[in-house]
């Protein structure tokens, strides 16, 4: 049994208020599964990389014992690249490059190894890629998570439309449920969204947490409330990667395992903008992630 | 001991996305003690109003068992008056009107019967006027609460700092939060304002909810999802209200209480919303009040 990841493995630089990058390793495949490593220990990803990318930087992911059989890497190829620049209040970024490069003609392969898969978390990608990706799996997995983004909402509505009838959890943030529901209030976009084909509805909110939908029921969660963002890249891939890391451990998919699993999601995104890129996530402890879920429950508890 | 709320008591007239209204009953200390008054029985105004306001509506107060002793009407005088309209996101509004009439001149006298104050709300208003009603009281009381905005920060700045030194509990929203502290981090922010005399501070975030900073501690509370908010108009005050009444009935204050109390605020602005003005706040049940605070529970209850 294991988890599997398909999305992007990239080379991101970054520019926040609180310095800059050169090229250092990103991508949503990458976030996710750092942050599903610390929960469960059978996570594989499925991504394309250029000949640029390396030995050293692929050993991030192996040393947190990430199966990178399905990483292709492509011969004289160059990596997916995003370069950014975050604002003061960081909740909005220009993006000041994109080279698609190998990720441009992304045919993900799925070794045999990981027809195993039962938990499988499909990254911000093209539609018809996590479609392909669902295909060539033998048999349906107990869980899919989708993960997409407005982009996709603009150029591809059909495809994600199709994909998203074949998915257990959609997360998307809250302008995203306004422009795919139509709806301004979030409780009607999850319920056009819910329509739409997935059982449950994640609503991230950046620094104002997150809100699930499903069974009927909602559950609101926090963000920890902390003194400084230093770079918020990955955040939302790293809360995905948690989520879903969280219920392939416990191996139980229920709303009460849901809201756990948006807390310890939640934990590592805090983690992962405390630095630049995948830094704070490439080294992080039991005890660090313990210590922020206790700060979660101290955040949230009350006692009427 | 009882719990006397100084603030505007006016007339409003209001347009949303889901309709309009003529002149209806407003005011921050109207929503505010009537929001109390579901909490506390001994609620008791300071206000300000014109002969144009009439005993029918001063009997939406009494009616609740308010005490108007405190809210002087001026002879041949015109109620304070303010019209605003309602962007469909809810979120933003353009004032229209704004008539500021007896309100003008208002000069906060506090009746003997007032004097056995142990809890306070200063509404928002003048810096001024706050001052002059703490003075005004034989005693300190045990809690002062104080509400403001940005309006008093850009031309009273002086006199608001005054008054913080004075109160035990700011509530401001998270933009003025920003404003006052100049942090963008509410986490910084808080620890600015709290150096400026309030014990605990209140971050309200409309639909995201409301953080309680003090003792060292953090607490966020969501705000209820609403599949419909009608009409915004005096969700603060009544969270303010209900925050304080809460309070006063338990009659401790600490960050236990403070937690519940912020979660009653929310539970009674839920319902402030629904309707237009104070409609829905004059007939609420006390198993209404039940239902909502189950609600919260249910909404942010996890079991890690």
């Amino acid at each position: 049994m294991s988890l599997v990841i398909v999305g992007s493995v990239a080379f991101d630089a970054l520019e926040t208020p609180f310095g800059k990058t050169d090229k250092i390793v990103g991508g949503a495949a990458t976030f996710a599964g750092l942050a599903a490593s610390y929960l469960f220990d059978k996570v594989k990803l499925i991504s394309v990389v250029g000949e640029d990318f390396g030995e050293a930087n692929m050993r991030i992911l192996t040393a947190r014992g990430i199966d990178v059989d399905g990483v292709e890497v492509v011969p004289g190829g160059k990596t997916f690249f995003w370069s950014g620049k975050y604002h003061n209040d960081m909740n909005s970024r220009d993006t000041l490059v994109t080279e698609l490069n190998v990720l441009a003609d992304f045919d993900p392969k799925i070794p045999a190894s990981y027809q195993d898969c039962e938990y499988l978390l499909l990254g911000n990608l093209t539609p018809q890629v996590q479609i392909d990706a669902l295909r060539r799996l033998n048999s349906k997995p107990k869980l899919v998570v989708l993960d997409t983004m407005n982009f996709w909402m603009d150029v591809a509505l059909e495809d994600l439309k199709t994909v998203l009838k074949q998915v257990d959890v959609l997360t998307i943030n809250d302008a995203e449920a306004r422009q795919l529901s139509g709806e301004y209030s979030l409780v009607k976009a999850a319920e056009v969204i819910l329509d739409m084909g997935p059982r449950y509805l994640i609503i991230k909110k950046g620094e104002h947490g997150a809100l699930l939908f499903g069974e009927g029921q909602v559950f609101s969660a926090p963000a920890l409330p902390l003194a400084d963002v230093f770079d918020p890249t990955g955040a939302g891939d790293t809360f995905a990667g948690g989520f879903i890391g969280y219920l392939a451990k416990v191996k139980s998919v229920n709303f009460t395992n849901m809201k756990n699993a948006v807390i310890y999601g939640s934990a590592l995104a805090s983690y992962c903008v405390e630095q630049f890129g995948t830094e704070r996530l490439q080294n992080l402890s039991k005890e660090d992630i313990e210590v922020r879920i206790q700060q979660f429950i101290s955040l949230t508890k009350f006692d009427i």
